[in-house]
C-alpha cells in the first residue's frame, strides 16, 4: 500500500463504508452488492483481462462469452429480471467492469417491451423464450435517417389481412434500422418499430416482433440484410448493428397489441394513451441519472486517488514536492465532480423511484404522471449527461498526461459514457421537450392556475433580493436554494416571454420556438440544476446515517450549489437576487469548503466502493501503488511482444541500408 | 452530388477560395499547397485505408510504411526540413490524413535541438546523419514522475573525467522516460533530457544525444532497456515509449554545448541565458495555436456538410422536414466553431511570425523576446487547445448518433487531438505562467512603470461605461474590445489585488500563489481570449481579399466576440463596463448575426479546403452523399467479414441447444 494513500485515509472526517449505505440506498443492499460482486471477483471465470490490448472482433467475442457465463451463473442462482434486477445488474456490472453488458437491450428494451406491450397471450407465446434465452433479442428503432424524431421513422409494417400478415419493409436507403445493439451480429429476433398502416391508413409507430436469423444455422431470413455498422468512439464490444428489410412477412400476432390492434380484418383499434407506446424510452432514461452519477464516480476516484499519490513541482522551496491533491486548481477540477457524482446517485434513486410508482399505477390503469415523468426524465437526462461528460474530460485531465493512456480507464470510461448526450432522446431535444413543460407552466401560473410542487417557484417574488453580509451566510441552504429558485424563475419567465412577443408578431409556433433556442436551452437547464440541487439537498437530509456522514454530506450539497453559482454567475447576476458583491461571497465560501472536503477527499471517493476489476484504472488503484503498475501494464502491452518488432525487419531496415549509401540532403 | 448541399453552396455570399487564400496566408500559398497535396492524392502508394478497421500494431506497421514512403518521394523533390518546411508540413499531413506524422519528433525536436543546441562542430558530425535518416532519433524530457516541471526530472548525466565521459542513468522507477513518441520501437538514438552532474554539482537539466539500439540489427544498446507504453485514447500509429538506463556510458562531446560546456577535466560553463534550453518547448507551443485552428477546422467542416444533408424533425407543419442547419440551435453549437477555428488560424499565423522573429534575432545573440513569446505561447496554448477539445465535442455530438460512429472520423480527431491539453506543457500549468506573467505587469502599472502593447489595457479607466442603445451598437468591434479589455483589466487586477491581500496577511508567496489559482486561471483565460479577438481583428483588417470576403470575416470577428460575452457574461457583468440590459442587446445582435452567416456556412467550411482524404470522414464528404457511403463504409467494417460471426459457433450456438432442452426460468 502506499504510505501517501494511507495517510490520506486516515485523514477522514467519517466513516466511507456508513455513506457506501447511503448511496446504495442501505447497509443491506450495500452488503448484498458485495456479497454478489465477490462471487464474480472471486470465479476464475471472470478473471479481467486487458480490453484495450484486443481488437474489436475479440473484444466482440470475449465480451459475449463473459456473458453467456455471467447468465449460466445467474442461473444457477434462480434468479430472474423481475424479481432481482439489482442483483442481476450488480452481477454483471462486474463482470464486464468498465464495459456495458453486451447483451444488454435483450434484457431491458426487449424483454421491457414484450412484458409491457404484448397480450397476455402473446406473452405467453413468447416471455419463457425470452427470459431462457431460447431466441436472442433487440430493440430496433433508431434508423439511418432518423433518431429522437420518431414521427420521421420510415419502416412500414403494412397489414394484408388476406395472409393475415403484416409485410415488414424498409422502403428507403434511410429506412434502414442502424445503431441497435447486437442487431449485427448476435440477435435472432427484434422488436421493430414501423408505420403502421392498415386499409391503406397510416397510424404511425407500432411495435412489431420479427424473427431475423434462422434458429438452426444463424443465417438471416428471406428477406432480411443484417450488419455490424462497423467500429465507434467505444461500444466496441458490442455489434450495433444495420437492418434492412425486403417485404419480409410476419403473422398478424406479432404485432405488440396491448394498447392498440389490429383485427384479423385490417380494422385498426387506437390505444387509450398516445404516450403508452413511449414508455421503453422513459424506462431508458429514468435509469441514466443513475448511472451517470456512478459512471462520474468512477472517473472521481481514479483522479482523486491518483492526485492523492502523484507528486509533482513545490509549494514551499527547499520541501518534498506535495501531493497534487494541495494545489486549489487541482482541488477545483476534483471536488465539483466528486460532489456532482453524489448528487447525480442521489438523484437518480429518486427518479428510479418516481418511475417504479408510475409503473405501479400504470398496472392498475392510471398513467396520469407520465407527461411530468416524461419531461423531467428527458431534461435531466440531458444535463446530467451533459455534466458527466464534461467532467469525466476535465478528471482525465486532472490526470495530466497519464490520463490520455489506456491504463487509466479514461478512454474506455469516456467512450462508453459519452453517447448517452446523443442516444436515448439527443440533448438538445430533450431539453426542448422540458422547456415545453416549463413555457406550459409559466402560462398557466400567469392565468393564476394551480402549479404542481415541482413549479411552485414561478410564484416566487422576483424583487426580493439577497442579504447575505459575508461567506458563511451561505452556508444557509434555503438562500442558496433561493438563489437557484430566482434564476430558474428569472430564465423559464424571461424565455416565455421573449416566445410571446415572437407569436404576437405573427410568427407560427414552430418557427418562434426555433427563434429562442438560445433562451429556452439554459432556462431548462436551469430548471434542471434546480431540480437536482433540491433532490440532492432532500436525500441527504432524509439519510439516515451517523452524524460525521451527514456532515460532510451536507458540505458536498453546499458546495455543490457554490459552485455553480460560480460557474453561472452571470444567469445568477441576471436574476437580480444576487449582486456582483454576493458573487465575490460566494467564491470566498467556496474557497472556504475547499479546506472542509480536502482531507475527506480520498474517503469520500472511497465511499463509492468501486473495485479495482470494476475501475480497470492503474491510476485508480486502491492500493495507490500506481507507477510500478503502469511499468507492468506497458511491459505486456501488443507492442512489446518483440523486442525488435516486425517493423524493423519491414520498413525500417531497408530504409537504413538505402541511407547508408545515399548522396547527402543539404541544408 | 447531394442537392442539398449544391444548393447551400449557391447561398454563399462570398468566393470560398479568395478565404483560403487568406487561411493559407496568400493565393501563392494555396497554389503550392494544392499541388503538394494533389501529388500524395494522385499517387496510389499513398491511397487511404480506413484506419479504425486496423489493430494497434496494424496501425503502427501501416504509418510507419506510409512515412517512409513519403520520405523517398520528398527526397525525390529534394526539399529539405529547414528550406522546405511548409512544403513537407503539407505533403505529411495530405499523407497521414487524420492521424500524425509518425516520425514527428525526428524532424521536428530531435532535429530541432541539434540545430539549436549543439555546437558547429557537433553539428558536423550529426546534422547529416539526421537529415539523411542514417539514424532514427526522439527527444526523450518526460518521465514517469515528472511531466510539465522539468526541474523535477529525476534522470542522471554524471561526467566521468577519466574516461570523458557522462554516465546517463535511472536512478529510479520514476525517473524512467515515459511518453516519447517513437522511443519504445523505432528510434535509435534520443536527445535525454538529464540532470548533469560534474565534479559533485548538480547543474540541473541539459541535453545529451544517446544512442539506444544498435545499428546492425536494432537490439537495444547495454544498460537500455526500452518498450512501448501502451494502447492510448489516440496517437495509437505511435510508439509512445519508455527508457531506462543504466550506467550509459556516451562521449563527452554528445552533450549539447553550444549555450552551456563541460570540460575535459569537468569544469561546468553556464549558458548566458538559462531559459535558452527551453526554446524546444516554445518552438512546439507556437505551432499549436494554428495547428488548434486546424483541427477545430476540420470538425466544423464535417458537423457543417452534415447539417446541410441531415434533414430531422418539422418547424412547418406539412412540410418537408427541414435541413438541421436551420434550427438555431445546431447554428449556436456550429457558428462559434466556425468562427474560432478561423480566428485560431489567423491568431496562429501571427504567433508563427513571432516565433520566426525570435529565432532570427537569437541567431544574432538577441534573447530578449523570449520571455514575452514563451508567457504568451504559453497562455495561449492553453486557451486554444481546451477551447478547441470542447468544441470538437460540441461539433461530434452536433452529429447527434452518427457522430459516435469511427465514420464520423469524430473519434479519431479527438483521441488524436486531447492530448494537446496535457502535453507540451500542461494546460493549468501553462496558465498560471501567463499569470506570472500579468501579475508582474500591475505591479508594474501600478508603481507608474511602462507597459507593453499587449498589456496597456491596465491603463485604462475602469469606471468606464458602455454606451451601446440598441443590438447594432455591438456591431462596433471597438465597443467590443472595450469590453474584453474592461473585463481583463478587472479579473487581472482583481486576482492580483487578492493575491496581494495574502501576502500582507504573511502567506508565502507560493502558498499564496495556490490561495488564488480561483482568480488567477480565469484572469489568465480572458487576457488570452482577448488576445485571440484583438489578433483576429487585426488579422482581418489587414487580410488582402475581396470585399465580400472581408464582409464576412469582420462578421466572424464580430460574432466571435459577441458568443464570448454571451458565453462568460458574469465575467463581463462583474467588470461593470456592460450592464445586464447590454448583455441582452448582446444576445440579441447575436441572434441577427446568425442570419448573416447562415446562408455563407457551407462556404465557409469550404473554404478550409481540406481534402476529403485528409478529412476522413463519411458525414463530412465534399458531395454530402453520406448515407449510401455510410453503408458502404459498414459493410467493409471487420465484424462483416462473415456473415455468421464466428462467435455463433463459439458462444450462440451451443448456449441456444443448451436452453432448448433446459428447465424454463420462472418470474
Amino acid at each position: 500500500m502506499n504510505r501517501d494513500i494511507v495517510r490520506e485515509r486516515k485523514k477522514g472526517a467519517f466513516n466511507p463504508l456508513d455513506l457506501t449505505y447511503v448511496l446504495d440506498n442501505g447497509k443491506i443492499m450495500t452488503e448484498k452488492r458485495r456479497r454478489i460482486e465477490s462471487m464474480v471477483y472471486n470465479d476464475p471465470q471472470f478473471k479481467k483481462k486487458e480490453l484495450s490490448f484486443m481488437n474489436q472482433v475479440e473484444r466482440f467475442n470475449h465480451s459475449l462469452d463473459q456473458e453467456l457465463k455471467a447468465v449460466r451463473k445467474m442461473r444457477e442462482q434462480g434468479w430472474n429480471p423481475v424479481d432481482n434486477r439489482d442483483e442481476m445488474a450488480w452481477f454483471r456490472s462486474a463482470v464486464h467492469g468498465p464495459e456495458v453488458n453486451p447483451l444488454n437491450l435483450h434484457t431491458s428494451m426487449f424483454l421491457h417491451t414484450i412484458m409491457f406491450q404484448m397480450t397476455e397471450e402473446q406473452q405467453k407465446k413468447w416471455l419463457q423464450a425470452v427470459l431462457d434465452f431460447k431466441i436472442f433479442g433487440t430493440y430496433a428503432q433508431t434508423e439511418l435517417g432518423h433518431g429522437t424524431f420518431l414521427r420521421g421513422l420510415e419502416t412500414t409494417a403494412t397489414y394484408d389481412p388476406s395472409t393475415q400478415e403484416f409485410v415488414l419493409h424498409s422502403p428507403t436507403l434511410t429506412s434502414m434500422k442502424w445503431w441497435p445493439g447486437n442487431l449485427g451480429k448476435v440477435v435472432t429476433h427484434a422488436i421493430v418499430a414501423a408505420r403502421l398502416i392498415t386499409r391503406a391508413k397510416d397510424h404511425g409507430i407500432h411495435m412489431f416482433l420479427c424473427q431475423l436469423r434462422h434458429l438452426e444455422d444463424h443465417t438471416p431470413m428471406p428477406g432480411v440484410e443484417l450488419g455490424d455498422i462497423g467500429p465507434k468512439f467505444g461500444f466496441n464490444n458490442l455489434d450495433n448493428g444495420f437492418l434492412r428489410l425486403d417485404h419480409v412477412r410476419i403473422p398478424r400476432e406479432q404485432m405488440c397489441m396491448r394498447f392498440s390492434q389490429v383485427k384479423p380484418d385490417g380494422i385498426y383499434i387506437a390505444p387509450p394513451n398516445t404516450k403508452l407506446s413511449y414508455s421503453s424510452m422513459v424506462l431508458a432514461r429514468s435509469n441514466i441519472v443513475y448511472s451517470v452519477g456512478t459512471a462520474l464516480a468512477k472517473g472521481a476516484t481514479i483522479a482523486t486517488r491518483y492526485s492523492a499519490v502523484r507528486r509533482q513541482s513545490e509549494l514551499i522551496p527547499g520541501r518534498p514536492e506535495p501531493l497534487i491533491i494541495e494545489y486549489q486548481s487541482q482541488q477545483l477540477k476534483l471536488f465539483p465532480q466528486i460532489a456532482t457524482a453524489i448528487a447525480f446517485i442521489l438523484c437518480g434513486q429518486q427518479v428510479k423511484q418516481m418511475y417504479l410508482t408510475f409503473i405501479s399505477q400504470a398496472k392498475e390503469g392510471n398513467y396520469s404522471s407520465l407527461p411530468e415523468l416524461h419531461s423531467t426524465t428527458a431534461g435531466l437526462k440531458a444535463f446530467a449527461t451533459q455534466r458527466a461528460c464534461e467532467g469525466l474530460e476535465v478528471l482525465r485531465m486532472a490526470c495530466g498526461g497519464h490520463g490520455y493512456s489506456s491504463a487509466s480507464a479514461f478512454p474506455e470510461i469516456y467512450g462508453t459514457f459519452s453517447p448517452t448526450c446523443t442516444f436515448e432522446g439527443e440533448n438538445t431535444v430533450m431539453l426542448l421537450q422540458t422547456a415545453r413543460f416549463l413555457v406550459k407552466a409559466v402560462r398557466q401560473a400567469s392565468k393564476g392556475g394551480k402549479l404542481t410542487t415541482l413549479m411552485s417557484y414561478l410564484k416566487m417574488d422576483q424583487s426580493e433580493r439577497c442579504n447575505a453580509k459575508e461567506p458563511k451566510d451561505f452556508m444557509n441552504i434555503q438562500t442558496l436554494l433561493k438563489a437557484y429558485r430566482h434564476r430558474a424563475k428569472r430564465m423559464v419567465t424571461y424565455a416565455t416571454s421573449s416566445l410571446e412577443a415572437d407569436l404576437r408578431g405573427g410568427l407560427n409556433n414552430a418557427i418562434a420556438w426555433n427563434k429562442n433556442h438560445l433562451h429556452l436551452l439554459p432556462a431548462s437547464t436551469a430548471h434542471c440544476h434546480l431540480f437536482v440541487l433540491d433532490t440532492f439537498n432532500q436525500a441527504v437530509e432524509n439519510a439516515v446515517c451517523e452524524d460525521a456522514t451527514k456532515r460532510i454530506l451536507r458540505t458536498l450539497v453546499q458546495f455543490y450549489a457554490l459552485d455553480g453559482i460560480v460557474e453561472n454567475k452571470g444567469e445568477f447576476l441576471e436574476s437580480g437576487y444576487l449582486s456582483i458583491r454576493h458573487v465575490d461571497l460566494v467564491s470566498k465560501q467556496l474557497i472556504n469548503l475547499l479546506a472542509v472536503i480536502r482531507p475527506n477527499a480520498v474517503s469520500l471517493v472511497d465511499a463509492f466502493d468501486i473495485h479495482d476489476d470494476k475501475l480497470g484504472s492503474v491510476l485508480g488503484r486502491y492500493d495507490g501503488n500506481v507507477y510500478e503498475n503502469l511499468y507492468k501494464w506497458a511491459k505486456s502491452a501488443p507492442l512489446n511482444e518483440k523486442d525488435v518488432p516486425d517493423a524493423y525487419h519491414l520498413y525500417i531496415k531497408p530504409f537504413l541500408e538505402e541511407n547508408k549509401t545515399r548522396v547527402q540532403a543539404r541544408l
